[in-house]
């Protein structure tokens, strides 16, 4: 199994780090614009950032591209999620047709939305912005058994890749990734407890809204899962254990995105799963990250703490579908339009302190 | 000067409250809508206060004006700014060239910007966006007098007014409110010990960046202040001792914003200064306002915490200018976009767990 899922890796090894001496000279430019120095807060390391990603100063947002990976989960079937799993095909509808948080969001800033069904348990109608990567319909339970096959697994990492390379095909720079399956922060609870060796109630949430005794009984079922199998360390392995397939594409999208050299801007705790596998794939990956927001998920706030990593955004969101990200991407593109085309102090004849 | 006051003060009284039935409604509304209850955080609370403010959901922002209060302060001759003074004017002509943060966010938000020179101590050259109003070429220093008469500061008051009046004129419902002038954080410092009783050092910051020994001077000197006259308990009397003609030309903008039913996007530390005074003058102000960012500025956390109010971004930002609010509105019409077109459970045909 390792490998077989070592030569997948190589598919996406050739992810090159980003341009330091850029971010170097960005820091440069960013002190000398008419503001005090670092006066625009966390806007300036996210411009330097861009630089460093794009390798250029001349830093710009192209055709923003979002993708929402959906699936459906064996697990769902125990009643760890507050909604049933019929809601992730009806969700999938929703987002086509316009109706979805993301669709709306993904109007008003100009996002190019794609949908891709990684195994839905339903029927997705043809669409034009639906792409069909159905694995299977739905995981495996993982309390009983492994939520998928190591082929399913490198399948749908591949399909992520693959998806990347078409919705960004023609010259976008921007990738906006969200996920839609109930039950799925069960799913990731496991894969963050497995990369992360926190203890697993630490990793478990209400996801869409469980209450108190949901939370419990979403804890112990996970708990027996974890009886069945201790969380593997092997990335892929764990993935394939215990994860989703949307889970999967996401961390093949991740891993193809920042090959592409393109800006990553990752949503809530799920997403924020997937680009901690890529990330234990590929060093590098996190420099082609941001992190839009952290959600009111329990967990992806000790989840981005063990990243490293600050949220732009912390606004007690719990959607997930790319909501957080795509309100996100208004604060990068102000990023880009301060470090652009603000004046300098000696261009705009204002007195500096260091003077 | 008491007597003065009130009269001045009945320009202002005409605030009704916000419509607490609408809120409740847009609540209502919110709850059907195709995600879980609450799943869109502070998004929820702000798009129902946008409705209770223009009391109804079809809710909308209409033509956002921005207006950039700028003035001098005679306490800045005593080195309480990282910055030399003549940087207020040299700002207000890098606003109307388009060269300030202020400005490219305008321009990249579709804000109309108005520059008003409230007490520069320079000439503003003419331009069309410009509006003179100066009352004086700066404050008193106010460590050895008061820094405006109590005309002057009546006078700042009716001019913020007249200003939101002339400039939302025409359809605007929504004012971004900044602010540029050396110096005033130490005024606004001096308003908040005023207003809120805290400790004179609790309220002391670095401005644009003063280092250890010019905060501890800062510090030392507006404590000097308070030795000549301790910090009036009546708010105008309060604004005329301590404060900056541009902070009362915002705290006369708020209360005109809330007269005429407009959402107020408060910036950073200063403006939330100017706010709170309003709201002593008028307790139906606050409903009024969104609190764009928390600022860097050390006192803007506890002023916010004092108002009982969240602010929407915490970005480390420290510019004033309106920056963090014009950032802000990215939200909001989010906030509103997502409220006005999402699909409701019922129309989508996505189960509600409710049901």
């Amino acid at each position: 199994m390792l490998a077989t899922h070592r030569s997948d890796l190589s598919l996406f090894s050739a992810i090159s780090p980003v341009d330091e001496a850029i971010r170097a000279a960005a820091y440069r430019r960013l002190d000398v614009l008419t503001k005090p120095r670092g006066a625009l807060g966390r806007l300036e390391p996210l411009a330097a950032q861009l630089c460093a990603i794009q390798k250029t100063l001349g830093v710009q947002i192209v055709r923003p591209v979002g993708i929402v990976f959906a699936a459906d989960h064996g697990v769902a079937d125990r009643g760890v999620s507050a909604y049933p799993r019929e809601v992730t095909a009806q969700m999938v509808a929703n987002f086509l047709h316009g109706g979805a948080a993301i669709s709306v969001l993904a109007k008003l800033q100009g996002i190019d939305l794609w949908i891709v069904d990684a195994g839905v348990d339903g029927d997705c109608s043809d669409h034009p912005r639906l792409i069909e990567a159905k694995i299977r319909r739905g995981t495996r339970n993982f309390i009983d058994e492994p939520a998928m096959t190591p082929e399913e697994c490198t399948g749908a990492l591949r399909w992520g890749r693959d998806v990347v390379e078409r919705v960004m095909h023609g010259g976008s720079n921007t990738l906006i990734l969200g996920e839609m399956g109930i039950g799925n922060t069960a799913a990731a609870a496991m894969l963050m407890h497995g990369l992360t060796g926190r203890e697993l109630i630490e990793c478990v949430g209400r996801g869409t809204g469980l209450d108190d005794n949901g939370l419990e009984r979403k804890r112990q079922l996970l708990a027996q899962a974890l009886k069945r199998r201790a969380a593997p360390q092997v990335p892929l392995e764990l993935l394939a254990e215990f994860g989703g397939y949307e889970i999967a594409m996401l961390t093949g999208a991740v891993l193809a995105g920042a090959a592409r050299q393109a800006l990553i801007l990752v949503d809530g705790f799920t997403v924020t799963v997937a680009a901690a596998l890529a990330a234990q794939l590929n060093s590098n990956v996190l420099d082609y990250c941001v992190f839009g927001h952290c959600s009111e998920e329990h967990a992806h706030r000790a989840l981005l703490e063990y990243l490293q990593v600050q949220p732009l955004l912390d606004l007690g969101m719990r959607l997930g579908e790319g909501s957080g990200a795509a309100l996100a991407l208004s604060l990068v593109q102000a990023a880009v339009a301060l470090f652009a085309e603000m004046a300098t102090f000696e261009g705009a004849g204002v007195s500096n302190k260091d003077d």
